[in-house]
């Protein structure tokens, strides 16, 4: 049998802030059924994490030891891949079969060819907490889903790992409404810490303050000199900096560090998209404040893996973390949600539904 | 007894690139008698450590958690303080007697008043190797002593804590033939890694790779383009790269770094002059490639302090490790000493010598 399938391609590599024109919308029939004697799924996409680390996906190759070799390219022409949930159409794998839920590297599309070597796992009761099984199933919150994946890894193996915090210290958190700063403030809250966030407009700050429980918050973008904003709220100065956004706010955090802060960076997306707002901190306070400033993926923290979702998940379950999610629906809305997330649209993890079942 | 004693202070604050006509020789009468009842120690210095990063304790000082003050500033119209070897002239401090050969931070002057609470240590033959005690006398090599001091611990601990080193990585050294680099290039030859330096001109090109042993080493000033430079001599990457400059060459550092790198950052000469030159490292690099980027002083490592003099006296003793020394003498050159530092023009530690006796 086969269906027509919507998917969305760049048109070409995305080399600064991405537009809604530089993606298309293409439409193709699709075999619902799988080649006999091969291992391929046939997934079909309930829900799509839009994640703005996939721009850097998109930028052309470059020379040997830059940063894009170390990501899978998307291929302009091709649907673009993303970490989604989807429910099991035809299996030619041994381990999966018609009508299981599955999660991982599927497409922005309605439907998706998994074929062999590539991530998917079975979603199983046992392995979430009764409450989020049964939220997914009553009102599709898919996002404690994504969460227990490479996102609330970011967040916990970067506080507790790197950053190595300890009771009663001061921590900054920029992207502090989105879906790893939200996580990493309330990690810090739960273990005893004094923690600060910033946002894009104050709608997200008082999300932060108030429903995720940071002690202070404040909108950047209200701001005319963030040097004097971070003594403002942290006159003895930032034990800890987990950085989402990089530039000017990494500057300001490097000048008000105390001595032996830890400055974290899981991305840098105020970079992302324009090289012009590179960050140059002070190496001098770097060298007299004995900072060290760490670039990490949570893939190198697999190890923790099974803390992170034991703790996550009991913490999910008594309500002490919260996780927000920004919903969009369909295929058509893709390429302006993902164009959204470097606009500051968002609230939350930003996902897009694709189906009910 | 009184005697005239000559010295050097700032007349100013100095903010940008150090100029002789920012100091002034002067001239002033010194008692070489103690006051009775003071735990004084009146010291005639015989040779001085001329340090790059004292410029920034000549800066004026600022807000709060800036990294000036994690240094004593120096005042205008004060002497200038520096670590210094001297002879006891007179004590009021038990501890010392006439004629005692003595290491502390005093000042750039023929005669030094160490007030009570300063640093000052005995030198005595038992803590070096015969064979430094026998250059010292013989031809006043202070070299290996100030390299027995922080500057030594800083590539100590620099190397060996911070980046913490295997065998046969690859490992990139600035300023390779300044006191602090040339040893971090020698140490990382002992302990079985590829080295290679970068210097100012072909000469300090030439001594470190024949005198020092490094594997390469170009001039900076030679090069148009860092970034190819630096893919030249590493074709596969950099995994440890000792920063003493920042600006350009971190930059391009970090550029070629490959996955897990590891910055040792202890000064950002080009940085300390013109804050225009700071480094934008690609924090997506940082990122990607998971770079640990880390300021350090030796003063936190203490802890090997024994470590780093025990090993290193026996490598300088058996002649596995050089020491590279810049001489001039006389007060009257401190000024001119210091400023070279900062167009490259010393070849190794700079030290000026004083007295014979």
């Amino acid at each position: 049998m086969e269906v027509t399938n919507k998917y969305i391609v760049i048109k070409h590599h995305i080399e600064n802030a991405p537009k809604e024109s530089h993606f298309e919308l293409k439409t193709g029939t699709f075999a619902l059924s799988v080649t006999p004697g091969s291992d391929d799924i046939i997934v079909k996409n309930l829900c799509i994490s839009i994640d703005p680390y996939q721009i850097n996906r998109m930028k052309s190759y470059s020379s040997s030891q830059n940063a894009t070799n170390f990501t899978v390219p998307i291929t302009p022409g091709e649907a673009v891949d993303a970490l989604a949930i989807g429910k099991v159409v035809a299996s030619g794998n041994a381990m999966f079969e018609k009508d299981d839920l599955v999660m991982g590297v599927f497409t922005w599309a309605e439907y998706s060819l998994v074929k062999e070597g590539s991530i998917i796992k079975k979603l199983e009761s046992s392995e979430f907490p009764p409450l989020i099984i049964s939220e997914f199933w009553n009102a599709y919150h898919f996002g404690p889903f994504f969460i227990a994946g490479f996102g609330g890894l970011t967040a916990y193996a970067g506080f507790f790992e790197v950053c190595k915090p300890q009771k009663g210290e001061k921590v900054f958190v920029s992207a502090a409404s989105g879906s790893v700063g939200s996580l990493v403030g309330q990690y810090a809250k739960l273990m005893g810490c004094y923690v600060v966030g910033c946002a894009g407009n104050q709608k997200k700050v008082e999300l932060v303050k108030e429903k995720l429980g940071f002690d202070d918050a404040f909108d950047y973008k209200e701001e005319t000199d963030l040097n004097s904003t971070l003594k403002r709220y942290f006159p003895g100065g930032i034990d800890i900096y987990f950085d989402n956004v990089g530039g000017e706010m990494l500057e300001a955090a490097v000048a008000n560090m105390k001595a032996f802060g830890r400055v974290a960076i899981c991305g840098v997306i105020s970079e992302y998209t324009d090289s012009g707002k590179r960050a140059s901190p002070n190496m001098l306070d770097v060298v007299f404040k004995r900072i060290t400033i760490r670039g990490f993926l949570a893939v190198d923290f697999m190890n923790v893996f099974e803390d992170f979702l034991a703790k996550t998940s009991d913490y999910l379950r008594t309500g002490k973390l919260k996780v927000i999610e920004d919903v969009s629906s369909g295929v058509d809305n893709i390429p302006s949600a993902f164009v959204g997330l470097f606009n500051g649209d968002n609230i939350g993890k930003k996902i897009i539904n694709l189906a009910e079942d």
